[in-house]
């Protein structure tokens, strides 16, 4: 069977838009930028969500919507952000169609303006922060934890699917706190439940950060930052958590009474991560054959396909096969049959490889007699004859070990790919040659962050958290530099 | 205590406001029309919007998600479509903002203008059956049954909080299918779960009809409703579910090869609910003091008010309290704590009962001596002291009770609103004096349909699907009519 997806080795980035479009997971609409999710692909996002729902419960948030239209006003009060978004943003200026005077569509009516156009939102900090104002008077009714699944519009130049698209799917999360302190918990909170979610559930280590100034949200004081890293060697910004200090609260008046009875400016945080997870996910572990699946994302973990000739055949295989699906079910995993007859089994087992299925069986004529069913691993590709009876004890391990090893095999890939270098010299050649993560000094200015990026394309990532302080001198300028910051090629 | 709501004898729209904005349901948004839903009010969508996607999963639909804006030339395809939308929609005309030359805002870049208007979808029928075009090539391609929970924009001029917004939440289900039998058995079957989720976990007892020609939905050949009686005798249509033959098929060329290899249109249905739900689920239930929920969609079903003077005491009630917390989750049932010190219990009583939390435990000194606990019914408001022994069971009994009571209660009510008339005179009294369902005999004209509209305002809400052949005469024309259909004022 002919590979349905350009290879890796021959184009990356090609291999990538392959394997979204073949896999169903999304594709271009006739909307400039904006994707349509297929409904395999969105199933992985809905398991994304449940899993993440339920970290921001149990850490005391609770869900809300806001308005999907921004005030154009509204962003003028913070001017990083204003800055930061008025450049790509879809903006609404009338409110009714008419018949064309001249021909058989529709067009504007000129009379129904706007009298102040609204902006698609592109994040909610300013909607929001002009609600929250009605809602906070005095300390009691502090923190506000509020997060809000939601679309929002970006008018990207260039997009790509997932990764970069106009209009994406997101969270955002906007809490609201009493004093600067439990603002920077908060923060710092999330950017861990993001790097957990990240590396228990998507199997994709990430490195947590802080982004250099030049690379904050608009409009925070502080933006945290988990970093992956891609087959090809490239970064992927994967989450943010940000601290925005008091500059939302004071461009919309939000004040509060504290304790003692005395006036401040309430203290803010925002976070989100997007549908460009789902990159992430394709990215970090999918193969030539397609994707490759971590078993606690996976919208079926198992799918069962018959091997037969003779239609007695198949009704023996169906009863074990029932059989083995309610086992799994017992156990909280989801099968999915493929007893259709207008697909050859090669055809099937092409198809959920493709689709990153974790474990298929297949069921013949020769494992009914032998009491045996065949499993194959999505992610090593191997097979094995296994008995029946305990199958499902036996298929829970499986699960459990395919997970690890997916993580293990992107933790040893970062660790093959990341780079400790020196000199200026030394960072092009390894960046030029090997890409990956690149840990080096910097002097800590803008300027000589600009030229690196500027004649290398490589940028800061972050600097890491976990990184140890070492004495050391910025590769470029020679000034003194007391950590490591990664550098990389980014998405 | 000052009731805090207008009482519903003294006006009922306004009772229907104060509700909302008191029990942190919604509130209105500095963007005219849109609505701002706060916490506890998504927590009860949240609830809904779950046990729905479980239903529409087991009825075999998947979940998808399509851009959010359409190009305007995909609206004229559809000619009663574009019709039935187009004078209510929002425009996007720009993509940029850039600094106002003359001041220190920011205004639309006139060079930023799209070649083509983007309307933000009041609906998706179009984009939807743009994409569908490539999905499918034969009868091996269909059913498609997608479904996606999405914000629609429709720019309402006269709006009210959840019954009529300018963006609302909904889902909204497409499906595709090779005959129109098939299609039409999908179009009943979703309004029967519709039908089902309003009975069994709203408590809202529904009429499930078709509409008439001159309210079906902008392109369908017929449009099946759920209406819903609220308590001021006024209707709420609360659910749709519509056959579109093959309209949209046609409008942008979607044809399939049937078994026999001939080509043939697709056959399509489409169907929707909507936070207007929230609309009905308040006004069918809630009285003076505030909402009444049933348990199934409560975001917490039991809230536990500790009742004491001294720290002690608190700590004896709180080892109690725990215990049955455990036990209450054991079961599946969601419980709050208020141990907060610095509201008063009676602040607290007055409270929960505005939030309409079905069950209220109270414990005090004594029942701590006595073994027992205060339980309060919201919808009943009377209050017993129960042994602690077996409190788990007895609640749950409880909470199933307060559901069935919830139910009738509703049902009762609409027996006792529903009143057949034979003649327009009579039918103008009973809509004066009683108003509620009407069922009464039409001539089956929409110049007849009109005429009552304009000089009632009462409009047919459905043909019921269950009310039975009769032979009768139109109260206005005396003409035949061989099925009574239901009429009422309406939101």
């Amino acid at each position: 069977m002919a590979k349905v997806l350009t290879p890796r080795s021959e184009s990356y980035a090609q291999w990538y838009n392959d394997l979204v479009l073949k896999a169903d997971l999304a594709e271009n609409s006739a909307v400039r930028g904006c994707m349509v999710i297929k409904p395999y692909g969105y199933a992985i996002w809905e398991k994304m969500q449940a899993q993440l729902d339920r970290m921001f419960k149990e850490t005391g948030h609770e869900n809300a919507y806001f308005p999907i239209f921004i005030p154009k006003s509204f962003f003028s009060k913070e001017a990083d952000h204003v800055e930061g978004f008025a450049k790509e943003c879809a903006v609404v200026t009338h409110y009714r169609l008419m018949n064309d005077p001249n021909g058989d569509g529709v067009v504007v009516d000129p009379e129904a303006k706007l009298e102040e156009e609204l902006i698609v939102r592109p994040t909610s900090e300013t909607i929001i922060w002009n609600t929250y104002k009605n809602w906070i008077q005095s300390y009691r009714d502090l923190p506000i934890k509020c997060n809000q699944w939601a679309n929002v519009v970006r008018w990207e130049m260039r997009t790509r699917l997932f990764l970069r698209t106009a209009e994406f799917l997101w969270q955002e999360g906007h809490t609201a706190h009493s004093t600067k302190q439990e603002a920077i918990e908060e923060t710092e909170t999330m950017i861990g439940v993001y790097a957990d979610f990240a590396e228990k559930y998507m199997a994709v280590p990430v490195i947590k950060g802080l982004k250099t100034a030049s690379e904050r949200f608009a409009g925070a004081l502080e933006t945290y930052t988990i970093e992956a890293l891609m087959q090809d060697g490239k970064a992927l910004q994967s989450g943010t958590s940000h601290f925005l200090g008091q500059n939302f609260a004071k461009a919309f008046d939000v004040k509060f009474a504290n304790k003692e009875g005395k006036e401040d400016y309430v203290w803010a945080t925002s976070w989100g991560v997007s549908t460009r997870l789902m990159g992430a996910l394709i990215m970090a572990h999918s193969d030539d054959n397609g994707m490759v699946l971590p078993p606690k994302l996976a919208p079926f973990q198992v799918v069962i396909v018959p091997i037969y000739r003779k239609d007695e055949e198949l009704e023996k295989i169906k009863v074990v096969a029932e059989d083995i699906r309610k086992k799994l079910i017992g156990r909280g995993i989801d099968v999915k049959f493929d007893f259709s007859d207008n697909k050859k089994p090669g055809w099937k087992f092409a198809e959920y490889e493709l689709k990153g299925v974790p474990v298929r069986l297949a069921i013949g004529p020769r494992d009914i007699e032998n009491g045996t069913v065949e499993v194959a691993r999505r992610d090593t590709l191997s097979k094995e004859t296994v008995p029946l009876e305990g199958i499902d004890a036996h298929i829970a391990d499986l699960l459990d070990q395919i997970q690890e090893n997916i993580y293990k095999k992107a933790i040893d890939f970062r660790a093959e790919t990341t780079t400790p270098v020196e000199t200026y010299d030394e960072f092009k050649k390894v960046l030029e040659e090997k890409g990956g993560f690149i840990l080096a000094h910097w002097d800590g200015t803008p300027e000589t962050e600009e030229k690196i990026k500027n004649e290398t394309k490589a940028t800061i990532r972050c600097i890491p958290l976990d990184q140890p302080d070492e004495d050391g001198v910025c590769m470029v300028t020679g000034k003194p530099s007391k950590k490591r910051v990664l550098f990389a090629k980014a998405y």
